[in-house]
């Protein structure tokens, strides 16, 4: 393998993905050379596009092609709600529930001292800002419920709360379909906390 | 994540990779526009090279971008011993032992008839032309210890031998380093028929 520097640099490339080491990167390098060139120009394309097609929606921060996302455009939706979360995918899994029908704002990370990310790093400023719009009457946190997810949805709550919004946060507790002998007893005790 | 035609497509593009379903490839794609645009302007260009410009050395089959791979090319190389691997990963792993000088043949694949990889998938053909070139006095199947492994290095043994041609098999044994007791059996059963 000692002439390929395209193969090289192709390796080189795919350790760039989250997750991928040296060993899954040679795999997938020679299973696109060997199997599926095709799908490598395709990857190539799609990697373009979006490097330099997507940006940020500007009132909620998601992923979006144009100015304003779908979402936020859609006048159908409830403007009295704003519900806040980490990222598209927890979006995108709030948007499957069919349980919420306001808008978003997507923080695109989490508040993580360790990593070095602070209130700053995930807008906090424009979430405020986005939230005191005269519309909006409630915000619900639906941050992970993670130490990082739960130190993101307390700063948050903090620097909204003193601007006199509402807020609200996601109910813990015990899943549907479980059953309490295989439930951890933090969940079991946080479901005896907020009973109703 | 309605709107972002580009997003789908990088996630759709990433699911192409072997072993990354949809989660991953969303994973790969938010970080990839999140965090490292550069990276994945990087790898495109890294598909494309590769892609377009990446071959098959016509001696020994491996990738290279020349006709003839640097090893092949190389004259201080044992022209009497041809190594046959499966991938340019197990070449790349003989190559890192600097126990063997000869020449290779990498088949690219082996013999599976579950996924309906046969002999002549294996460029079997190719093989028996390369150790037919009147240089080659011995060819070292060096295929994996696995099913497909054996059955691959059983049918070019066979091909081989019934062309008077000299073929061996890496050994098979106790790995170095390991204790017996935590040896498996089959191991410890060869190792008693190959002693010496």
């Amino acid at each position: 393998m000692a002439d390929t520097s395209a193969l090289n640099a192709l390796i080189q490339g795919l350790r760039r993905l989250p997750g991928v080491g040296v060993k899954s990167a040679s795999r997938m390098a020679f299973h696109l050379l060997q199997h599926d060139r095709e799908g490598a120009q395709m990857l190539a394309q799609a990697l373009m596009q979006a490097a330099g097609n997507v940006k940020h929606c500007a009132l909620c921060h998601t992923f979006t092609e144009a100015d304003i996302c779908d979402t936020c455009q859609d006048e159908s939706r409830d403007a009295s709600k704003l519900c806040v979360v980490e990222n598209p995918a927890d979006q995108s899994a709030v948007e499957r529930t069919a349980a919420y029908k306001g808008l978003y704002f997507v923080l695109m990370g989490k508040i993580s001292p360790l990593d070095g990310v602070g209130p700053k790093d995930i807008g906090l400023q424009k979430l405020i800002d986005r939230a005191s719009n005269g519309l909006v009457q409630e915000v619900i946190l639906a941050t992970n419920f993670t130490a990082e997810g739960e130190a993101t949805a307390h700063v948050i709550s903090v620097a909204l709360k003193a601007r006199g919004l509402q807020v609200t946060r996601l109910a813990r507790g015990v899943p549907v379909g479980s059953e309490l002998e295989y439930v951890d007893l933090g969940t079991i005790a946080h479901a005896f906390v907020d009973r109703r």
